[in-house]
């Protein structure tokens, strides 16, 4: 045996009590004939010490262990002399009678503390070494409590989680599949899902009521900051079910975490935004509303006073920054040094400072006097004191760049309480979004989301504007995840082809399984998909996925710990009937 | 709302409340003026009944109702003149005032009963329809029940779940990797794991204590006969923890199914078999010990008697069938055509017949005299009347034909209940398995598995015959899963790639990862995994693991239903900077 006790249980019940622990050494020091260490395990850490003058030999051996090697002590439970109270077994240590070497280890790359100095690239190719680190042990931790909570909330609901396959048919629609080539049909290929869609639909026709699934999903995108080749999907469907029930079924599913995980109470329905107001209101579809700051219209106020950028604006608008009217020159350049960054790209950033006294300046008065502004400041209810920042340009982009500095001011103003959380419905997307590239319609979510009922009619004479049954669940700016009423009308969903191009041989080949499963009673259903990833990053409050998860990759699609993907063998190739190009 | 109740749910306790049910047309059948209709859902199926004299358009619209077809209706519950005790809604049925056809079916390709008419390849093609069946259904209901209960128990032991990445690094030792391109490095590819192995020895490292995960592997093999290119492992590593550790642990998760899922409790300890002495008594390494009829090696009888078979065989040896005395030689002559098969491989059979009567019969009379023949039925234990079935040859060959009889014969006299289950673990496994064709040693569970201590020392000098810390656990007959003691000494680790034959080059190449992980204080740690298929479908006493997977591949890796693989653009390729040989 090992162990009788982990590293973080014992306290001064357990006084005069024989104990084996086993750990590894955190720290050690010496303290004029006493050796401590501290002995660390996944569930915490225990003091030993060693007296030189009861037993010297095992005390000089305490001091050869170096950092993070492996040990096994026995000895006795007594009280420590000096407590430490942050500690759960900061009452007690172990005087040690017996120590035994499991397995040295050599001096680490970097510190594993919860501030390590090592770098990302280094804790990445040690990621071993870098998950024995609190913070990382903590976030994998509260992983696996989110999704036994999960799983919990949702079999209580009778839904049932069916694994669905790996290796499926490729699908050239969206976004690039990952592919595995078949030895034994050589030439072809599976492809790796980048959702369970497909899949989860036909269940619903196989008259499985309710699914879900905790799955691994695959998208070979040229990968953004915090995008994984790899990433995990909590996916679900019902059937007999509408937009209403998904969203309290799934509203059920989000309050039961908040309670069980972050142990808050959520008692009120989550707020609902239709798609069109949260960009009118926050520029964006996934607003975090913990705090104000919305966006404000102002382009019918602004015209007519000669000043072009205006003047040919499809979009002016701004936010009121509180409090702000006193801003130094400095602050109002970085400010639009910030919106002119090609990742937001403005044009420029105009001001009105409304001064506490009532007075009103601005970087446009050459163009608008007071009285003009004072109808800005009327329309956009800033008060004296406030900052009033205005963008203005092509509608969409203009408003997105609203988003963007509303949220680089909430953090200049610290005006979010991190632990806050504000989770949010986002409502009525669009069907379809126009390419200007390929100059055709996609599926906004996925070719088989039903148009609201009431838009049907607009499906030939204004596309543009039809409404789906789509909904995204938003938490604190983070969009957690999203779905869809499906469409189960066989005619419909031709319409819907159609309507995004697809001849009826291609939507065929693609789709023809499950098209040809919708002629044998297809139930009416609607599901949604979670970003696993996400939403445990969110509540671990990392910045990242890449901090939740075990072992990510980098954005490279590299794993740096052992240095894959790599080259395989001829023979291996030769097998798969392959070759590289150009060799 | 599409349903206030489901077809499964509703009794007298209902009477007269007014409901609303959405389901499937299980068949439908006019007696004079009315027509009943079987409406069936996942949870069960509800009479509807429509009178042709209440509501005469109704009725004639309910008429006209196919099989499959969806519908919805709504109607007040009532009792049934004649009852249905079999089905938990056969006290009532629904007196429909309202229909409406939520979605038609085309006429099922079979039909969707207990017992379908439909063949193997057909119901695989539409195995949406297939699953709507309640084998089916109920086989993946106590997959999910088990998944569950599988994670309740191992969450209240402190495992975490943790998820291992999909796309790892191909080591081409063991059985062959399904391999993905990398479009972002040109030339390179990740494997699907064959199991999460490495990375759960690296959880160790990480100090991640116990761990599990149920998860997907793949394996790109020859298919054999219940064998999937994509199946799902219960994978299981503790550290600080030995073999006996491991062994309890999971025989208490083992325990937990059988009380959880097939009300069965065991309170006696698993019988455990070293792998020898399996051999010895069954002939395999996974024997059903659900009855007896165990192997007895009479070698050392036969010899010396000029009957040149025994004379010149590595081992001869038999069971005893009770009661069989009386085999006609029909039965004699198949049950040698059995043994003769080539996936048995035996040369023949030789049966001695200890009639009733105290006399005695061989096929081997002309060899063999009462006297010799006296000494065989004493040594197997055979009683007047029983039937005496031997084989000869090498030793290892002729013990699993000698197996594969003894199960033949336990079906041919029928002495296992189906409803019995037998757990049992198979322990201190060989090491090492010569292979004759590349004249080497090869791991039998894996490079990492530590040799029993006491046999380190042979490890140099008689290699064969080191025994593992490994065990398996199988129930009735089946290999459920196994596991080992990992080595996590850095020395023994490398004697152990010495034996296997691998260069220090080699093995730095394909685990030098795991190796550099080694160096910073690894701690003793073992496992196992299981076949999560293989449990699912012993408990549902499924012939086949393809009983038990949602959507499974054909024995030539072919998904039938989206016909995948399949062929994809030039342009994918091109992409991933590879082409088609030969073309």
């Amino acid at each position: 045996m090992y162990r009788t006790h982990t590293c973080g249980e014992l306290n001064l019940g357990y006084r005069n009590i024989d104990v084996t622990l086993s750990g590894w050494v955190q720290r050690s020091r010496n303290l004029g004939g006493m050796t401590f260490i501290d002995l660390r395990d996944r569930y915490g850490i225990t003091q030993l010490v060693f007296d030189l003058d009861t037993d010297s030999q095992l005390c000089m051996k305490a001091r050869e262990m170096g950092r993070e090697f492996v040990i096994q002590v026995s000895g006795k439970v007594r009280e420590r002399s000096s407590k430490n109270p942050k500690m759960p077994t900061g009452e007690i240590e172990i005087e040690v009678g017996k120590l035994n070497v499991l397995n040295p280890s050599s001096l680490p790359p970097f510190t594993i503390e919860d501030e390590s100095d090592g770098g990302e690239e280094l804790r990445m190719k040690y990621r071993y070494l870098d998950l024995r680190r609190n913070p990382m042990k903590k976030n994998l931790e509260l992983r696996h409590r989110m999704a036994v909570e999960i799983r919990k909330y949702l079999d209580e609901q009778s839904f049932l989680e069916i694994e669905t396959p790996m290796m499926i048919r490729s699908t050239p629609e969206g976004a690039r599949d990952f592919v595995v080539p078949s030895r034994m049909n050589p030439g072809e290929f599976y492809a790796l899902p980048q959702s369970p869609q497909i899949f989860k639909q036909l269940l619903m026709v196989a008259g499985f009521d309710k699914y879900f699934q905790i799955v691994r999903c695959f998208r070979d995108e040229d990968l953004r900051a915090d995008r994984q080749p790899e990433f995990t999907q909590v996916d679900c469907e019902m059937s007999f079910a509408g937009q209403e029930d998904v969203l309290n079924t799934f509203e059920g599913l989000a309050r039961h975490l908040f309670y069980k995980i972050k142990n808050i109470s959520i008692n009120e329905p989550f707020p609902r935004l239709t798609f069109r107001d949260a960009i009118e209101q926050y520029g964006t579809d996934k607003p975090d509303i913990r705090f104000g700051m919305k966006l404000v219209e102002i382009s019918d106020l602004v015209k007519g006073y000669d000043f072009p950028v205006f003047e040919n604006a499809g979009y002016t608008g701004g936010i009121v920054a509180e409090n702000c009217a006193s801003y130094t020159r400095k602050q109002l350049d970085q400010l639009t040094g910030y919106v002119k960054r090609p990742q937001i790209g403005a044009g420029g950033m105009v001001y009105v400072r409304y001064n506490s006294d009532g007075t009103i300046k601005s970087s446009v008065d050459k163009f608008y006097d007071n009285q003009a502004l004072r109808k800005w400041i009327e329309k956009t209810g800033a008060r004296p004191g406030d900052l009033l920042l205005i963008l203005s340009g092509e509608r969409t982009r203009t408003q997105t760049a609203l988003s963007e500095l509303r949220l680089e001011m909430s953090r200049q103003l610290d005006v979010v309480n991190q632990d806050d959380y504000a989770p949010l419905w986002v409502i009525d997307f669009p069907l379809f979004e126009w390419d200007e590239e390929t100059n055709r319609f996609y599926a906004m979510h996925h070719p088989f989301t039903s148009p609201r009922h009431e838009d049907i009619s607009l499906l030939d004479s204004d596309p543009a504007s039809v409404r789906a049954y789509a909904y995204d669940l938003v938490i604190n700016g983070v969009e957690i995840g999203g779905g869809s009423v499906r469409i189960h009308d066989e005619n419909l969903q031709k319409k819907m082809f159609e309507k995004l191009g697809f001849t009826d041989e291609q939507a065929r080949k693609q789709f023809g399984f499950l098209m040809d499963a919708f002629h044998y009673g297809a139930p009416p259903h609607a599901g949604v998909a979670f970003g696993f990833d996400r939403w445990v990053a969110v509540f671990s409050g990392s910045g990242s996925i890449r901090d939740v998860i075990a072992f990510p990759k980098n954005n490279s699609g590299r794993d740096l710990m052992s240095d894959s993907p790599s080259t395989i063998t001829g023979e291996q190739l030769r097998e798969l009937g392959l070759q590289i190009r150009g060799r």
